[in-house]
């Protein structure tokens, strides 16, 4: 079988590998429909993080089970199913408290941008449906793994409600969701910061009703201009760089929630501007398992479509090139079809 | 008229001064029933915040009315008011979110620490009593002023619910309060961290279900035995200091809540740490306006009695022991009676 490995700084190889198997019994292999290059596979495909030898690339997955453990209870070959990006084992006191991407047995997925993968703890993890999703349904699917659970991660935590005003700072595919999200919500006006034609349309497209292409003191300028100075109620920070956190912070109107996921890359904050600001924070690694029965639902009844996200296909074996574009920016997302 | 002035560090003066005046046509002039110092008052008082010159303390009161401006509606001569620290109009946008403290005329109230005190917005700040409030209830009115609102602000900004655990870190009179508070929202179990013979006692007598006395390492430690390794569902987080908000993340459960009220001094926060520890944070100076009536209520129905915090009641002639007293910790809080 060949698999996508990373091997340094923009070499990324699709090469012979061995197929996955069963190591613990709680094991599923899954045969994938689609796979997809995540923006944080751009951390180190960029050379700005740390690796320890070649990587096995790939944690967005969707497809169908192969293979399952002796223990698998609640999936079996031959269902179709989504997982999430973090591992879970979906019965912990974090996961019942609805944080599973903190389960006390969490793993991070890997190796999924190849035909085949191995996800542990499948029976906590995977989501199955009832029967075989349209063909055309897969890409909405797969965003359900992490992209689009992201975003609906980011609306949750800044606490969107009916009819509130939410800012959306990050044009980039989550970024995208958190727009969706905050839509299905029911923000009644949807403030997105985007400079790029393309991301701006999509934007419009999934419900943004403002779209504010300004930064730092203009772009805040123009947020107090449309909420006639009070900031916006739910701020949904979707980079992670100190540029990117301060556009949230001063967005905010006191007592809004910051819902934060990008990766906070460099970003420190000072407590005392932070305590007068009276904005609040929570953020993380999306707990998407909490969501993911809702989301696969909203697909499979073809309320949204988040799947538009990819606005690049490819077959798997050109998987360098869907990284390629979307370094470039040429691509917003890569879908990969093994 | 005397009131109180300081003029430098540990140099606090109850000296002669005008007596306050109707200066616009929204303020109102109350004759203060007892007043009190304020741990943050400590804070000029030691020397650690710059001072412009000598400074009317005092921002802690409740009292009768003695005259009102010409746009006063709400309140008359002759009712027993008490009012937040944090003086505002309770119509604009901010005020209705719930976040009186960031007012859009915000003013912080100062110079109470006198038998007559200036309130200016007093329409938006002042909450009168039906009668004449009995004389045993007046500490526990004027801590609904301060440190009772600002102790529940904490809790309720770290979501405590029916059943919950909760972490209370700080033993000072906020935090006490805090352990108040966190009981009347149904904390099944309270852990509150103090060193403190007598402010333990305190705490248990408000509520606190289990004391820590380890700090640091040791604390959270013990924090994660007290509860199966999970920690805590809400943490009250009373002091502001780096020491104090470390321990307040490192014992939250991922997904909890830390409501922070003690002004951060020096305190910095790495947002990719925040991130993984995936705990959520809101604070800032409390908007007691908001809890003001159903505080007052509590403490009308003596279902509460906050001033208990008061350990010490001084004439307010007294008001410099008053300062010596809690700056040397033999005091927890000082009431101060005109």
């Amino acid at each position: 079988m060949k698999g996508t490995v990373l091997y340094g700084a923009r070499d990324v190889r699709f090469e012979e590998r061995d197929a996955p198997k069963i190591v613990k019994p709680t094991d599923a292999i899954i045969k994938l429909s689609a796979t997809c290059v995540c923006g944080s596979d751009l951390w180190p495909y960029r050379g700005l993080q740390p690796m320890e030898g070649p990587q096995q690339m790939g944690h967005e997955y969707c497809g169908v089970v192969a293979e399952v453990g002796s223990d698998v209870k609640t999936v079996k070959p031959g269902q179709f199913v989504v997982g999430s990006f973090c591992l879970s084992d979906n019965t912990c006191p974090h996961c019942r408290f609805g944080f599973q991407s903190s389960c006390v047995q969490r793993e991070f997925m890997t190796g999924a941008q190849a035909p085949f993968a191995r996800v542990p703890l499948a029976d906590g993890t995977l989501v199955p449906t009832v029967e075989m999703p349209a063909d055309d349904l897969i890409p909405s699917l797969l965003a359900t793994s992490d992209v689009l659970g992201t975003g609906w991660y980011a609306a949750d935590a800044a606490r969107v409600t009916p009819g509130c005003t939410a800012v959306v700072v990050g044009d980039g595919a989550v970024g995208l969701m958190g727009v969706l999200a905050a839509k299905q919500m029911g923000a009644a006006r949807i403030i997105a910061m985007s400079r790029h034609k393309q991301r701006q349309e999509l934007a419009l497209e999934y419900g943004a009703t403002d779209i504010i292409s300004e930064r730092d003191e203009q772009g805040v300028a123009r947020i107090k201009e449309l909420t006639k100075g009070i900031g916006a109620d739910a701020v949904l920070e979707c980079v992670g760089t100190q540029q990117s956190m301060r556009q949230a912070i001063q967005s905010a109107r006191p007592g809004a929630m910051i819902g934060y996921v990008g990766v906070p890359h460099g970003v420190q904050l000072d407590g005392q501007a932070l305590f007068f600001s009276q904005t609040g924070m929570l953020g993380g690694p999306a707990p998407v398992r909490r969501f993911l029965p809702h989301l696969m639902d909203l697909v499979l009844q073809r309320k949204i479509i988040p799947g538009k996200v990819f606005d690049l296909q490819l077959p798997l074996a050109d998987v360098a090139e869907g990284y390629r574009a979307m370094d470039e920016r040429r691509a917003i997302k890569t879908l990969l079809r093994p």
